[in-house]
């Protein structure tokens, strides 16, 4: 697969591009999209750039009816000095095919999706928005794509990539979200689906997401489905905790999603000789620690916001207010080393930028 | 609604209808679909039947990605009058919409979509296959179609319902299949959408599938996701014991899809005084009952093989034997007597029978 060449088809009139100002996240799409087909007869096959178009499946397409599906995100960055930087791009490759794995979809060439995506996004670069904080999302996707109404995996597939240019996420400076403990709904469960990333985990989490938003929270904080005791996740993103100057995260116990930022913070704080833990974290020990005042910061991790601090979470019984609803020292330095390291400000220490070249 | 008219366009060419013997399970599609659209500014609109073809959405359509989307699956027979029955339609239309408000699914007018699909099935009669145990497969769904990246419902969705002529479940009679229990894998668990008949349900659980039918079996015994103890469904149908002359079946308890077939085998149980509960079920209480010889029967219940004998089940520790690898008289009337309401050659007490005029 190594040697499989990737052809392209250039459009002819590229698209107006929106302006700057004008980006939300995921509501533009370039000129271009990669797409790979496969069969179980061929394997994956005809790996292609094509103008940016709609997918015609039929009606009976697997992906409508059993949600058999993989994806991912990233981003790409433009620098000061015009050079285009992905983001640890071989991690999302990998989870990738690890997602695949446990949705029964046949692996994908890792090196063929790394180059799909590279040459993706160069041919795109001049979507590429240069704004402080704006970037390109990269959505490498893959759906069940046979015609067939039997449960089972589906013999035909497509791997596609489109590339969406984002506003930055904070417009109006970082700040704290408040969040609202979920007790009713759950996101996943060990021995389900919720270590991939896939269609079926965030279309479960819609309901609950609808519930707090009247009620003005940004996201929930999901809890263990088991006992609904632990902390899972927060939206669709990993959390942290600081609480008398060590960092604490849940453990990735089968239903929470190994994040490529969550990874990137703890090699980080390792790499201050800030002590970190991974490991089953309580909300009551959360609610111990903010009375016995040990409690410092909270934020979430995750590719679009890269780190949201968290001023508040709102439980069944009381509030938990971190920091004073105050951005804490962690969480700011945190955002400004990976903002600074995929921008190309500061130096990169531990190889995770790639070059476009 | 109710005085909302469907729009109809014909095909100019039908196609070859398949040989009725080769008929499988969801391969083949009739010449006509209904497809209706929503938009948050204008609600449902548009219902209509329209030639079979192809649905083209946005790459970056919301289906694609996180999975919003809900279904359902009824059949229509034709009888030895020539009649055509459909059975109980009204409860798929009431549960397609309990989904829907699970899933963040607009509501769907419940007259309008049971008259969508009567008119279609209509239209289609000729494709209503009439040996022995074949009948015409009904599939309504709902797909999120806005190209949008947010995590956020949908303000977009296509309603669609195809039809598929399918031949008998059993070709060779009815026999009794091979289980075996899952241990590793979980299906659902309350606060997530077992209860929903949605894609990320059947995505999450072909891994299972995949495992144990190289094994030789034919579905996988789901346990619960809390403690792995209580016993919830069989593949992708509702479960039924008979133990000590009574019947029992695991209360939907918030994970169980409540089947159709499930609510009409209590109910003809009832009708004929056998002792039916609904109550959760130890999987250690099914071989307690094994070794004391009062397991006498073990079926399934769902639409694609209205009652589907068990032989066996395989734990990790044991087999549980039943009646012999033989299928048990009850589950043999039941299956006489509910496909024989469903084709119109018994009396039918309930009114479940819908006949299209």
């Amino acid at each position: 697969m190594t040697s499989t060449k990737i052809t392209t088809t250039k459009v002819i009139a590229k698209k107006t591009k929106p302006a700057t100002d004008q980006l939300e996240f995921g509501r533009h799409f370039t000129d271009h999209m990669f797409v790979m087909d496969y069969h179980t007869d061929k394997g994956w096959y005809d790996p292609r750039i094509v103008p940016y178009q709609a997918i015609t499946l039929d009606p009976a397409a697997m992906v409508y009816h059993y949600g058999q599906t993989v994806f991912e995100g990233l981003k790409a960055y433009v620098t000061e000095t015009n050079d285009v930087h992905l983001f640890r791009p071989e991690q999302n490759v990998k989870r990738l095919n690890r997602s695949n794995e446990r949705m029964c979809i046949p692996e994908i060439d890792e090196e063929l999706a790394l180059r799909a995506l590279k040459e993706l996004v160069k041919l795109e670069k001049e979507w590429i928005p240069n704004a402080p904080g704006t970037s390109l999302y990269i959505r490498p996707f893959v759906i069940a794509t046979e015609p067939y109404l039997g449960v089972a995996p589906s013999k035909q597939y497509k791997f596609v990539i489109i590339l969406s240019p984002v506003g930055a996420y904070y417009k109006e400076g970082i700040n704290p979200v408040k969040i609202a403990v979920e007790n009713k709904y759950i996101r996943a469960i060990k021995g389900g689906t919720g270590e991939a990333k896939t269609a079926g985990n965030y279309a479960g989490s819609l309901i609950a997401q609808e519930k707090v938003s009247d009620a003005g929270y940004a996201q929930v904080l999901w809890l263990d489905g088991l006992e609904k005791k632990y902390i899972e996740e927060v939206g669709s993103m990993n959390v942290f905790f600081k609480i008398n100057g060590e960092v604490i995260t849940p453990a990735l116990n089968g239903s929470i999603l190994p994040g490529v930022t969550r990874n990137s913070v703890i090699q980080l704080l390792k790499h201050w000789n800030i002590p970190v833990k991974e490991e089953k974290i309580a909300l009551e020990d959360i609610k111990i620690a903010y009375k016995n005042g040990s409690l410092e910061e909270a934020f979430g991790a995750g590719t679009a916001a890269v780190i949201s601090p968290i001023g508040e979470f709102a439980c069944e019984d009381e509030t938990i207010v971190i920091n004073n609803h105050q951005t804490g020292d962690l969480a700011k330095r945190l955002y400004d080393t990976l903002t600074g390291i995929q921008y190309g400000k500061i130096k990169d220490p531990f190889d995770w930028i790639v070059k476009l070249t």
